[in-house]
């Protein structure tokens, strides 16, 4: 950490900040001034909280942390990169994992049809919601426990493993029983508690960007989960707020090789609600992959006008085959292949 | 709901519209056409999901909502103003009313110094958190239950009535056991299941604006608390996630008189928050209440340098002194006045 | 300026850094490390591009400036306040300096009934368009000279200077031989060109912020004119991009006082393209003032539904009334008062 | 166009809206009710200004435009794709065209090397800066002349058509005396008066999107060049303003298939500008072109350290030839093929 002193600043209040950082049992470094500018260097372990507390004191212009404040989810810590291993699908190495399947689970008609098309077209991982987020308190929200049973079913009968969100505390351990990887939605990217708790389990989480989060926020939700012992993070892009709004989000492809040059964990995306609209779902899935995506969580339909969620953003079975037949030749160009759907080895 | 159709749209596409608005048991009025688009007019209740649907069918162009989403939140529904009694200090109606307090409890002499000086400069509500959403794992999240002890005992010494934040669902019995109004902080604005929860206690509810969240987002997180019966809810603005980066948030000033014509909700303004800096408190303070904002939560430290989390924020008992002798003059000018401490009637 | 380098970094890298600013005539300055990072600092002038060029060296790790990019618009070289005066009124000072008038100039009636009513009420500068930027090539342009004609005629008759948009470089000798004010839209402040320009001219000039540029940009915008000897530089804040959309734009009003803290040149508010909304308008000019700004302008046309340019922001003469009736004594409890309408004193 | 009526307007107000609408030469269509709510269509020719008008009169909910604000730029209006010709290279066609070249325009041998190197490695356009926006007055403001002529030279010595910004209308003509492309920055993208005169010329025109622009504004800041005769027009994306500030800019790769399906124009994206960072600009170059992009515009820079302006963005010799040998099999993915340096045929 950096304290930049003001230029004016008094001999006396040198000493108070630097007093102020060994009272916090660090060591802190005067050296003459760089320019007219007294710089107090500081040297050892982050202390919560000093960082405020000196930005508080007279005579400080500014406090430039140098560290990253996370740690465990940090490249530094952690060079290699993180793989996912979801009973056979591994989400993080050569290979490009699609998740697919409706936004809600509706019926086990709904749901089973959407598995086996996707299933057929690629897919190697079946998503589908049981808890579903809503604006409106008056909007569908999720069939609950009877959407987990479907998902559960239908992933057995297809071999697929199973993602599906967590909203709240209470409901962690049922739906850990049915799901392979646990979903931490963009609106719960700062919900602590629940964090907390879905690292305490020892499931694969798939933790979405808040909208309106950066990226160092993103990783410090993830290191929550992380110093809680739960190491199988993917870290999701699904697009944020920005003054545009011809499409719900703008999905911020930027992120993807930023996260991989800062972290370890591997990163997919989510086009479908990146931008809301299904025609836009081709174009940025590609447009992930090509910037290095380790895979794709993509919403798909039978029937996407008779969806009781996020039909708009729903591709069809033949647009989700379309959309597989071009993935393919891309991920090869960028020297990777798509994940085999294979059979699930269940201990 | 206006649907309006493709230029190049066919006739069996507006019969797929009509037929799909009147199976949702709404009526489909198709004028003549409008210039060379038809429009698709949709009379009766709004029906959850059917926007999507349309939006879904081929031939549409766009689909427009003319009535609100929110309902009970809304102007139209309640055209006058909601008060929300705080044992005899009223929120929403002539008086401002200042709510100031340290961030984060710390101990019961940091509460109480506070608590004596705001009440002595005008406060008639004491903030102060014993949970807190942090960034990070590693910052202090709160004393929990022995702050909420310390709220309630400091607050019934000094008679005023507390506020503090609620995270999570399983605490909400704890927390209001022992606070007057329930905060819902800005990162769980949109968490739904909390909103249920707090919607089905009677006890005010303080609901931050959540940063990237736009006002009618805001009115709909509003409308969940009120769906469930609960009426006395508070709308808070506390800034917004912009590419300004000097302050830590900006201030949405526009948000207030925007929300008073929508909605029938007191607002009040949170500067602390929304700047992140104390010497931007005061003028962000006067800007909001001369703009029309109904109270103001401000957060106060004995030592600012000294506080466990947002110091660099946080007026000191001097600065707070002067921000409430400037307020006074100013609250007259706009033909309100301070909300006066006064001894509380408890039940 | 500090460079940071990365915790791997070789003592080649470092030398190469060192050896870098010392080509610039700087020095440098190698402390023996913060923490395990290694710091160089570096004394001396700014040199254009060396920020740059480090950032560009291998193992480094960031840059940090520490001196503001910008020096004669800082607070630090001129620490006093600026006050431009124009002809008899001053803005900076004590005084509150209103600006109304049309969007734009439509005819001689409309900007002269326009002027006596605004100055009636209280208004001590006028404002109207004659060059207008729009977004739309198929939308009213401007009257243009003769628009600039009609300002300098209403503007003798009821003895007000006048402030007007310049768009164009071909145009500043046109413009400035009828305006008192030369303004520079937001959508040009970053035209350099046109700024280099207005700077060579000794005319009072109104720098709108650019909607999408941050407090550090604008100053630096203002810097172009102030290098040129330019020194009578208002500063006028207009509402900057954001994801909220009910109003066109979100005013800024933490940008007031950061402005005040980081500049010595005047500020005032616009709250009229600030919001987009007339019933915006009186609200937000009232949180301006109450946080610090010297002065409002404010749109204001004799039958907005009729007007050529921004009807729905504009006031009719009986808001701009009320506007002023309450702007008075929220000014008055600030301890500023509206600057008195004069006789001006033409050279 | 359609405009709502609020719930409890007046039969006079309804009148006062449909005599303005045909007081503007339109037909107003006044069905009998949708809902509650009464809703005004307007058939006929967009009138410049009516929206603003009806929004304020009394009674008007909202006006909600049905058409789209630009007509050239449609593709409504224009449907089959517009390719932009450079002496024989082709712009939105099937080949993927590379611009490449140093940000600015530094020496006659750091340009020669950089577009020798350029064009081995596959690009076919050679960019470079003569006339510099810096948003400091104190940095590097371009060669002027002498890089424009360095330029011309350097096109003709490699056979390159040559791209370069133009900020100023006095300086249209000169640049276009040696460019083949005429590039309009961002920071100009809505400088209409230079918007006009380049409209005027005959030569391709390079529209960078502004930074914090949507896309109806951009292509509006299109239709101002097609409007004024002149049909040659590229867009490009380069990243807009958001919260995220870890890159420079957001690059909006959902901006590529929005204007593939509203406009007829070819679009490229310039990735170095869009992130700022070098190591940020391959694999979002990759993504633009795997969401269809026409086109990338590169910065390299023989030694990125010493450049004058953006060293940090640009790319070495070595890394610009390895983005090519990813690029060319990824376009092939995509089933475009990059364009093949080809003598030019100069008229």
């Amino acid at each position: 950490m950096i304290v930049v002193m003001r230029i004016d600043c008094s001999q006396d209040e040198i000493s108070r900040v630097a007093n102020r950082i060994e009272d916090a049992g660090l060591k802190a470094y005067i050296p003459h001034g760089i320019g007219h500018i007294v710089v107090v260097g500081v040297v050892g372990q982050p202390v919560p909280g000093l960082r405020d507390a000196l930005e508080s004191l007279p005579g400080v212009e500014q406090v430039i942390p140098v560290s990253k404040p996370y740690k465990l989810a940090s490249r530094e810590f952690h060079p290699q990169d993180t793989i996912v291993d979801l009973d056979g699908v591994a989400v993080g190495g050569d290979e490009i994992v699609v998740m697919a399947g409706p936004c809600a689970v509706e019926s086990e008609d709904q749901l089973f049809t959407t598995a086996q098309a996707v299933q057929a077209a690629g897919a190697t991982v079946l998503r589908g919601g049981a808890y579903k987020p809503r604006t409106s308190p008056y909007e569908f929200r999720g069939l609950g426990e009877v959407g987990l049973r479907l998902l559960a079913q239908v992933g057995d009968e297809t071999q697929m493993p199973v993602v599906t969100e967590v909203m709240a505390v209470e409901d962690i351990d049922l739906v850990a029983q049915y799901a392979d990887i646990l979903q931490i939605g963009s609106r719960n990217m700062q919900n602590y508690v629940l964090l907390d708790e879905v690292g305490r389990t020892r499931k694969p989480v798939l933790l979405k960007r808040g909208m309106a989060c950066n990226v160092q926020e993103w990783l410090l939700a993830a290191e929550y989960l992380l110093v809680q012992g739960n190491e199988q993070v993917i870290l999701c892009e699904r697009g944020i707020r920005t003054f545009e709004n011809y499409a719900r989000n703008t999905m911020d492809i930027n992120a993807i090789p930023i996260v991989q040059k800062l972290s370890h964990l591997p990163i997919i995306a989510d086009p479908s609600h990146a931008t809301g609209k299904w025609y836009l779902v081709p174009p940025l899935a590609l447009a992930a992959v090509a910037a290095g995506a380790d895979g794709l969580l993509i919403e798909v339909h039978p029937d996407p006008d008779l969806a009781l969620a996020d039909g708009p953003q729903s591709l069809t079975f033949d647009n989700f085959r379309l959309l597989m037949s071009q993935l393919r030749p891309l991920a090869e160009a960028r020297n990777r292949k798509l994940a085999i759907p294979r059979a699930r080895v269940k201990p």
